[in-house]
């Protein structure tokens, strides 16, 4: 039907640049798995403080996963409100 | 019978981009392998804190996962619920 | 018999996608790995939690597996059930 | 409809340009997961100072989380506010 | 012969699919590596829990090993059941 | 409208290249993230000298994010400010 | 004689990917001499326990050269008993 | 308007190597990130000597800064003051 | 004399496959050299158990070996028993 | 205006080139930091021996910085005095 | 005289290949460093257990040299005896 | 003026070279930091034997920057004394 | 002069292949310094002896020398005894 | 004034192989340097031993640097004694 178009260039580029913006995760992947790792050693030696080893586990859990948020918001941007393609 | 078209760079680009994301998966299975591990460990040293241990383990590898998920998701639109072919 | 086609571009570049997101198994094996590692140490300090530490150390690895298989998942989708290939 | 023009050679290198900038949050996503691991550790270790140890975690993770947001914000004016395509 | 078609390419991208997807078999290799010296490391120091850490070291290297078995699966498809190739 | 022009071609590199620049944002996370860490646990074994040490971290890790602002510097500039297309 | 042909272009990926999927060794490589350097150091310090570290090694080792078989074995079929030729 | 000369490729590549430059902050941003982090440290174990630690760790982190500068110079240097352009 | 044919383009590619095939040696290079070191650390501190840890480090660095063989047995064959030329 | 000529090829890759040699500076920026952290620690351990230590480590940290200072030597030639364009 | 043929296809790769072998060199290089080092701080140690020392790290090193030994061959081979020639 | 000619080839050439060269300087940078840092803490332990420990680290890192300097003068050839083109 | 042709495209590769196998250098450069520092360390411990740490350690250093020897020798042949070009 | 000839894609691949083989210095430059620094810390713990380590550190690494020395000929011998353009 139709040839290859700039806007299909557009896409496809958005295409690939939402899977380059999940490599992100990795980063929080390994960050968190640490963190996890840490809390359960932390509970195993006072699980008298658990209540308080996990909330800060979580918070902090909860930071290091804001980059691979971003990621995913990119990549969803990229997807379902490619604004790119309003500018072609 | 049909040429390439833009429609099937398009495709293309989506199924490259959908592997791509999913090497985000590489973080959560090194981080959650460290935290099954640091678990294991302290349970053998506090059997009696074992479900203290385990939750807390679960709790924070289930944190890590998000990130292995958001590539999975992405990876899923690309395939199933491609937007960007809506916009060729 | 039929030139190169957009379809074979499409299924071309599932190929090269299914590959790609096996690549993700790196992670998995490694972390699974280091929880074998230390579910055997413990075991061998602490004989008498060997059940306990076992447990842990497969309900962690279980949760390490997921990024694995969502490589698999995707890998999968792209061969048997290519949705791409239904958009072109 | 259109050929393959500049505009969208600038747009899609915009995309790839976007998904390289999220590649950024690999390193705050490692470096808050230590910070929470610490924290964690350090919260079970002293309960009584919880407070401190976990503001002291946020104030660092907040600064560890600027390059990631530097990176999202460059990807954002990529995306909405592509200043390059109003020079061409 | 016959010139270049798209099923060539098709089979050529599932071949290199193939190549690549086996490289995930790095990560089981290193993990279970290290699962085997620290059981090697367990069983010197109390020869009298072989038995338990021997299980537990396999147990533990089965798990890690299933990503690796996942990339064979991908490979073989590719190779023996091909099911891209019906879809041209 | 127009075709792909020697503006273009600079605009897209200057795409790209912001997006490269983005990548250093790797390192202050990874160190800064670092800082954060043993900040926590310092607060934690020495509550006491709280305020010197989250000062003492804060001012290392606002060295440390010079270079993700250079940066961030270049993306702008290459963006909002972008020198190269008056050379054109 | 006959020109480059489809047939040539899937047994040159087929050459590259059998390259490609040796690379998987490096794991096992790493993985078993470090499991060989702990039985080494095992068997010196607890001679007496030599036959049951020796067995946990190279049971251990065994499983860790899964992957690198499966790898060979990938090479092999694309090799020797290359399918992908038939469907062309 | 005026067609890819030269002139566009100089400016291209300048774009291109300004975003390669800025890489080089990997290396000051995990070096100072891990001067941060011995400092708060060491403050938190001899607040009395802060002053001493912060100078030398400032002093230090100036030196480490360097190289960060350099790639901000010669990226500005390709930016603003171009003297490729002039050679042509 | 003979164009570029496809016997040509796969005898290439096998060549290329062959060194690409090698690289996994870099694996067996790590892991037996951290045996070699291990065997020798064992053997000063034992010399009497020297037969032992000799045995069980050739014994655990034979294991490793494989994949490395494996990877020169891959390289021999594209090299000596090339079964791709003869299915062109 | 002017065409795509040798003299822009050269200059193309100048700048190129001087994006890569500034890459290098990750080395000293890793190199000097850690040199920072211990110089750190060191004046919170030995106050009274703080002028020795900062001379010793501005001593070493001169000498790691000089391979970033190589790099932005050829940045500066190839950008400021080009020799390779006057052979052209 | 004569133009690309296949002959230089192949004889091309096969330069190329040779040098990418050689790559598994750095395996070897690190991990018979490391043997190194451990032997010689061992006889400092024990001097008076040179000899078994000695014999036991060059046995062990031997080992570890093979794979070197096969990316040599594979290359010696590409170059000195170059079967693939003589298929075409 | 003159079109791309094989002379400006090999000056392109040469730059990209010139700057790949100066990536050697990344393992002096870290190793002369890394002896920094031990010099720093040697002198912070033993102040009296600065002269002697500084003269060894000195000595040292000078046998360390020849690397990098055989890299600065590769690069300052290709540019200087570039002898290819005159075989040209 | 003469156009491009086969000769020039193997030599051409030649010079490349010889520039990747230098790269092995990387290997035996790492672990001969870390060979180097433990033998300068052993010969601080126990100065006298001093004349068996230093032969282990150059013995040691000399195997692992080979694989850089190795790639040498590939280089060289590449270069002056090229067997390449002489079947062409 | 001459065409792109073959002499031109010899001494340019000349030009690029040069600067790739002395990539191979990054591994000494770090061996060197963790030598340096053990050095520098024995010297301070055994000063009555420099000249024993000095030696040893300075032998040690005379034989790291030969592989970055090795990198040096072959470059200089691809500038200045350029074999290959007198087989072309």
């Amino acid at each position: 039907m139709e040839p290859i178009t700039g806007r299909a260039l557009v896409l496809a580029a958005s295409a690939i640049g939402a899977g380059l913006a999940m490599i992100a995760g990795i980063g929080p992947g390994i960050g968190q798995g640490y963190a996890a790792g840490k809390g359960a050693e932390g509970v195993g030696r006072q699980p008298e403080a658990q209540a308080d080893i996990v909330r800060t586990m979580l918070l902090g859990a909860a930071v290091a996963e804001t980059t691979g948020i971003y990621g995913l918001i990119i990549a969803l941007i990229l997807l379902f409100a490619n604004p790119l393609i309003n500018l072609l």
